[in-house]
Formats: structure tokens, C-alpha cells, sequence
């Protein structure tokens, strides 16, 4: 890949007004005190009243993002709505985000599970070097309670909901870019993670069950073939064309929030120093695809996004699918 | 936008095996003789058994575009999946297609509706003159029979499943390019074609019946709105950078096959030679995402994809979302 100029000109995010905290999730699903918090990780997480649609919510974190770049709808040229879930199967969430906001705008959906905002972030960056656009907003909105099983303690503690945006311009030479990006699905790993139902698989025409509508997760599959594939793929990622990084090289790590233990052993296994990884888990949980560009939000937010860093945002995805890109502020 | 070069590879398609013809739907569906014909303006479209999944068909189109250009799985760097309706809400259909061809690739979901295609092939131009990758596959499938109310003569009768995949390079400055595009969103046209289920709107946990599975169509609707703007976006389409072209510069237009009502309608309307139009619509239907790519290879196949010639790519999908793109070959 060509390393290519990239500005992040603002972020925003949104999160619904319901905060459900795991000692709340212990009385609901009578569990001993402390069980749902010990095993999750999560202190609480935020869940959508079933009034809140997706779209409603991406819809504030493209306002909130606006507003942090004194910017009006009308200035992006291109919205490209990421998405693990969509809210229908049609027409595409870009199309009702549009329909929330009034907004006559060009857009389109991306989706690769967990990771789609890194290759979304690709393609703006092409987009945006190539003059197609002068201004993109990307944002990923993900509403994972609607698919929680209550029943499977495994996938339902570890979930929020959530949306987050960020605007991008080419910027000039001296404002950073991408200086890598790599994206590989691993096919032997495509029933690890699964929402069944939802498209022409498994519908009143197929056959389905309510159970086709829930996450469904082997996450031991998921954590034994990432273990096994990761190191290659972060070499490989690092490996980039002008410059080759190492993982000490670099700054700032922005990693997709799968669960407590998977970031963790990820940290410890790569040899990755705790501080410089941002840790939005405790209080966000697993946000599908509006994790990373949340954990970017945050990064913005707490003074961390400073010219001059190298950083890497890393996730792994339904799919399997592992995707990352490499960052110079 | 910048124009940019592009070449067109290969090209490759699948249809199920099952043809349903007009007259066979008279009698399943209790109608007078030529009643669906006369009523869908189709012969026969092609309908996918229960037994095959998109993935397997977006497979067979890939197989057979890298047969065409005698190419294997691993020269493709990018796959970029289009489609109207996925197979499942999680993971994406380039997943599915990843593990129905045993691939370990790159790739992630486009949708747009209908014109999915036109967004993809946008990003993938930029993608390869950006030197991101050296060679992109975009497929786009959708099985619209999943999808179809036979008590709804105005939805049911028009549609048809299939498969299309272009392969793309970068190519040099004579191979030609993308000249001009343009997307755009009128959202009071979003309640005109939907299938409500299948995301975060309608499931178990809001509220679901089987009708929500099923694609509603307000054709008046689609009809009014796109004569009411399809002029306008046509003009700034057709106002390319460099060159700015008219209606009758344009050598061979590509259409959604979106119905033989609304494509003569735009014919008519626009002054259009007739004979400059690819109709594959009375043997395919709508096959939604997969139409204009399906189109684009029924252009090689019968050899009016000629070098030198100015295409113009144009669709309307739900939304409503207007597309279209300008490839000088």
C-alpha cells in the first residue's frame, strides 16, 4: 500500500441515556453479587430503549462531530455508515440516517463485522487523496442489545451500544496519514461469531427460529485462532513499505474493545506496554463496529491524538476477519 | 471529482439453474394466460433454490470472472461485496463468500441499494490509482426471491436472483477511466422500497411478523420522485470535469434493470436512443445489487464494451438513492 495523506478533523460519538450496570445485570438475572461485573469485565454499558433507532443514534454522533468541527451537515460531502448489524435489511443505515437527519447526502454502507471502520478509513483516504471528496464522514453505529441471547451469559454481559464519527479530510503533507493498512479473513473461523438470521439465509421462506436472531459466539474458537494468527498479521502490518515499525515503535494503541480477557492477553502476548493502549471497556463494553472509532473519540477527547504519533488501530472481527492500519498523526 | 484511470479486467455472472417464466407463474398464481408477462414485462428470471446460498452464488461469478481472465483467487488483493440484502446480519457476505471458496482474502460489504455497484466501483478505482492494491474483484449478489410476497403481483412478479463480478486494474492513461460520478440521497423517498426485518428495527426484541420479511414497494412512489430529479442529477452527472458531455455523447447506457416501465419511462423522458441501452430485464428481472454489473457483463459478452466508447452507469435504488457514473473504455 502507498502511505497516503489522511486529517482527522474531528470526532464525536453517541451513546444511549440508558446505563445498565452489571450489579443491575446480576439482580435481573439473579446471579450472586459481583458475578456479572467479575465475569464481563464491564462496570456498566449502555443499552437502547426499543424507541432509540439505530439511525437516531448515528444521526447525534455525525451532529456531535460536526459541532466539534464547526462544520454543518451540508460540508460533508460523503457519508460512509459502518455498520456490524444493519437496522434493516433494506435500504442501506446510510439511507435512513439520512431519512433521521433530513439530509439530501451521497452514502453508502460498509460492513466487515467488528472492523469495518478500518477499511472504511481506507477508502476515505484513497477517496480523499484521488479529489473525489473534499470533506467524508465516516460513522459506525451498532445497536448489539437488540441481539443479546439473556440466556447465554458468554455473549449477552459483554455488549453496548453505540455510534461514533469521525470527518476527514486529504490534509496537506505535514498533517500524517496512513502509512499502512492490512486486512485478512481467516474462513475456518466464519462460525465463531453469527447473527443467522437477517438476510437470505434464514428467513420465513428458509426457515428460521427466534434463537437465529441472537448473537451467538465460540469464543474459544475466537481467542485460539487469533492467538494463532495475530503475531504474522501485526508483523505484516508493521512491515510498512517507507518506514518498518516494530511494536515498541509504536505510541498509541487503538485496539477494537472485544472483551477484557481478549485485550488483555493481546497486551500481554505482544509484549505491548498497558499505558499506551486505550481502555474504554469497563464503561463501553464490546460495541461492534462502533468500537474503534469510539476508543478514536476518546483518544481525541483525553489529549492522547497528538501530532507526531505513531498509531496503530487494530481489531478482529466476525469472519474471522482481522484488519489494522497504521496511523501518523 | 478527478477523473482517474481504470481497466476492466474481466467480467463474470451466475444465475440459479431454475428459470420460472411468465407463463408458469400464470398458473401457480391463478392468473389469466400472459398476465404475468404482459403485467412484470419478463419472460422468465431466474429463482434460487433453498438449498443455494448467495455466497454460493456471488462464488460462481468470481470463478467465472477470474476463468475469463485467467486469474486465480489469490491474484485478486481486495474483494469488495455488493449487495442489496446480505445473507446473514452477521458476518458479512464477503465473509460467507471467503469461507464458500476456502479464500483467505481481503474484503468487507458495500451496500447501496440497488446501485451498490456504483459506489463500489468508485472506491475501487481510487483504491488502485492510489497503488492500495494491484488488483480488486467486486461481486455483487442478492437473491431477491428470499425476499418476495406473491400476494403482491406489483413486487413479486419483477424480481430475480443472481451474481455478477468485475475484476479491475488501475491500467495506464490510454486503458481510459472513471470521468465523472455522482450519488445522491432524497430521503423522503426512504419508506418507498424496504424490507423492514433483518436488523436492529424488527426482531424478536421490537416486534416482528412475517410481513416484515417481505420487500414493499411503493412504485408511485419511486416513479413520481425519480422523473421529479433523475433530469437534474443526469445534467450534474453528465458535467464531467474536463469534458463536460451531454445525453447524446453517451455511447451505451448501463442501467439498473429496475422494471420495463421505469427503464422505457426513462428512455422516453431523457431522449435516449433505445438501441444505446442494454436491456437484459424481459430474461433477468430487478436482480437488485447484481443488475448493473450483470448488465456491465452482458456488454462484453455480446462485444459492445469497446474501447472508445463513453458509458454512462445509472441506477436508482431504495432509499431513494440515485447513482451514476461516466467510464470513458
Amino acid at each position: 500500500m502507498t502511505p497516503f495523506s489522511l486529517k482527522l478533523i474531528a470526532t464525536g460519538k453517541a451513546l444511549p441515556t440508558q446505563k445498565v450496570s452489571s450489579d443491575e445485570l446480576d439482580k435481573r438475572l439473579n446471579k450472586p453479587a459481583g458475578y456479572v461485573q467479575k465475569r464481563s469485565g464491564i462496570i456498566y454499558r449502555h443499552h437502547a430503549d426499543l424507541h432509540l433507532t439505530q439511525a437516531g443514534l448515528a444521526g447525534q454522533a455525525i451532529l456531535n462531530a460536526c459541532q466539534n468541527a464547526n462544520l454543518s451537515l451540508s460540508d460533508i460531502d460523503l457519508l460512509i455508515a459502518v455498520n456490524g448489524v444493519p437496522q434493516q435489511a433494506l435500504p442501506s443505515t446510510a439511507s435512513h440516517i439520512f431519512a433521521h437527519l433530513n439530509w439530501q447526502g451521497a452514502g453508502y454502507d460498509v460492513n466487515a463485522s467488528c472492523v469495518g471502520f478500518l477499511p472504511a478509513l481506507e477508502q476515505a483516504g484513497a477517496l480523499l487523496n484521488m479529489g473525489c471528496y473534499k470533506r467524508i464522514a465516516i460513522c459506525a453505529s451498532d445497536l448489539a442489545s437488540r441481539g443479546l441471547n439473556w440466556q447465554d451469559d458468554e455473549t449477552a454481559l459483554i455488549f453496548g451500544d453505540g455510534a461514533a464519527c469521525v470527518i476527514l479530510e486529504k490534509g496537506t503533507d505535514n498533517d500524517g496519514g496512513l502509512l499502512g493498512f492490512l486486512m485478512k479473513s481467516y474462513p475456518d473461523g466464519i462460525e465463531y461469531c453469527q447473527i443467522q438470521a437477517g438476510g437470505t439465509a434464514k428467513n420465513p421462506k428458509t426457515g428460521m427460529c427466534e434463537d437465529d436472531f441472537y448473537f451467538k459466539m465460540d469464543g474459544y474458537g475466537v481467542f485460539k485462532k487469533t492467538s494463532e494468527v495475530l503475531p504474522a498479521f501485526l508483523d505484516n502490518l508493521l512491515n510498512t513499505p517507507k518506514n518498518p515499525l516494530t511494536i515498541q515503535k509504536i505510541d498509541l494503541w487503538l485496539v477494537h474493545q472485544a472483551s477484557h480477557l481478549g485485550m488483555s492477553h493481546l497486551i500481554k502476548r505482544l509484549g505491548i506496554a498497558p499505558q499506551k493502549v486505550i481502555n474504554i471497556y469497563p464503561t463501553h463494553g464490546n460495541q461492534v463496529s462502533a468500537s474503534l472509532p469510539t476508543v478514536l473519540h476518546e483518544a481525541v477527547s483525553t489529549g492522547q491524538w497528538q501530532q507526531g504519533k505513531t498509531v496503530a488501530l487494530v481489531g478482529t472481527g466476525a469472519g474471522l476477519t482481522l484488519a489494522g492500519a497504521i496511523w501518523q498523526i
